[in-house]
């Protein structure tokens, strides 16, 4: 079974949710039989790389709040992750474009890497005093050198502005076509939704149903063709 | 969509119905949304390694015919690969374990370099005077390197018998529950199997079809959760 998870860096709830769901996957029977797949999801596709804005003062302009209502929010967040035991800046965090954070995930999925990368990057943006918008390429960098990328190969690609970025294209339109418009959006076996940080129970019951319900294969309507089994190779007489 | 591919390096049809697939999906008007995987069966799971023996010698004995026949058999397999392309040598061919060429795949996946890897192995063992069964480990580095592979990483997993061997086992226990006795055998998006090396045609219909009837997402019933969308982050209302 394959669980994609549309997710932005940029988005608390995903780095909440993915804690959630992952809590179910651990206590789930047949967990290693399912694989996971991080998909590229931007709650602000349209800003620029380089403008970067305190998260207070984004909150607080977006939900015309004040700047302490802003932080009161940040607060119950940060009780939500301690929750599942993760840590959580409440104060001094930036917010800024993660189109090259997607691109980079990209680039660490080929190279078996996702999961590590895409787990720092939370890491890095939710829970530590290392900004992933201020000075990007250079953290960046740092950053996909703990996940276990080679340094010069994710300053190419980071250099480059179309390396993977079709393929950051392709999920967000995949997304859309999916019919999820906020993230975390959990996708089973391309069967089932899942949308938003749902409590682990729920995750626990979705992994179960669509584990289940797997359906049986259908066999193409095809004439017998030629293959292999232990008694050997054959050809068939048509 | 996906679709993974049970095969063998030992397996000939599978050499030429991968070429057979590859052409349907090069003509596939959503190719760009088509993952391919490989996914491990063993023609002979129980030969031990360092048990080689030649191609024609192995045919005959098994299907009581002279060698002069297994010959005649193996001309016909030449004449099949050439109509897709291939190089096969029909003479001098040698046969034995495949076990540690699908641990490395599985390394070789996790690495971003699966396809590259499968293929250079068909192409030693089927096109090329190169055997990957004698001296098996020096010619297995040398192949991974080919495909892009770090030598020391890929002679630690050849090295250590345990190092993915769970997971060759996993897919050839899947393939059995799939009801696969023989392949190559194509899965497409756990819904749709295709037995056997099929001509480019059925290929071309089973992706059609598969893509075709995707089923709309049915999303599980919860209550809302936390969620990020475009114009933030909500928590609702319960």
């Amino acid at each position: 079974m394959r669980v994609e998870i549309w997710s932005d860096i940029a988005c608390p709830w995903c780095y909440v949710g993915k804690a959630r769901f992952e809590k179910a996957l651990a206590a789930f029977p047949h967990r290693d039989g399912v694989e996971v797949v991080h998909r590229s999801f931007e709650l602000d596709p349209n800003r620029a790389k380089g403008d970067i804005e305190p998260v207070l003062t984004l909150l607080s302009k977006k939900y015309g709040m004040s700047e302490a209502q802003a932080q009161a929010g940040e607060h119950n967040l940060r009780e939500q992750a301690a929750a599942e035991g993760l840590a959580y800046r409440a104060e001094g965090r930036d917010h800024g474009s993660t189109f090259d954070m997607h691109r980079l995930l990209h680039f660490a999925k080929e190279q078996g890497r996702q999961s590590e990368l895409l787990q720092i990057l939370y890491r890095a943006n939710f829970a530590e005093e290392r900004s992933v918008y201020a000075d990007a390429d250079a953290r960046l960098v740092e950053l996909a050198v703990e996940a276990g990328l080679d340094a010069d190969a994710a300053r190419k690609v980071l250099g480059d502005p179309d390396a993977y970025a079709a393929e950051v294209r392709a999920d967000e339109r995949e997304a859309a076509e999916l019919g999820a418009n906020g993230v975390p959006f959990f996708v089973l076996d391309r069967k089932y939704g899942v949308s938003g940080a749902q409590p682990a129970e729920v995750f626990a019951q979705a992994l179960t149903q669509a584990w289940g319900e797997r359906p049986p294969l259908k066999l193409i309507q095809a004439e017998d063709a030629e293959a292999c089994g232990p008694d050997g190779c054959a050809v068939p007489q048509r």
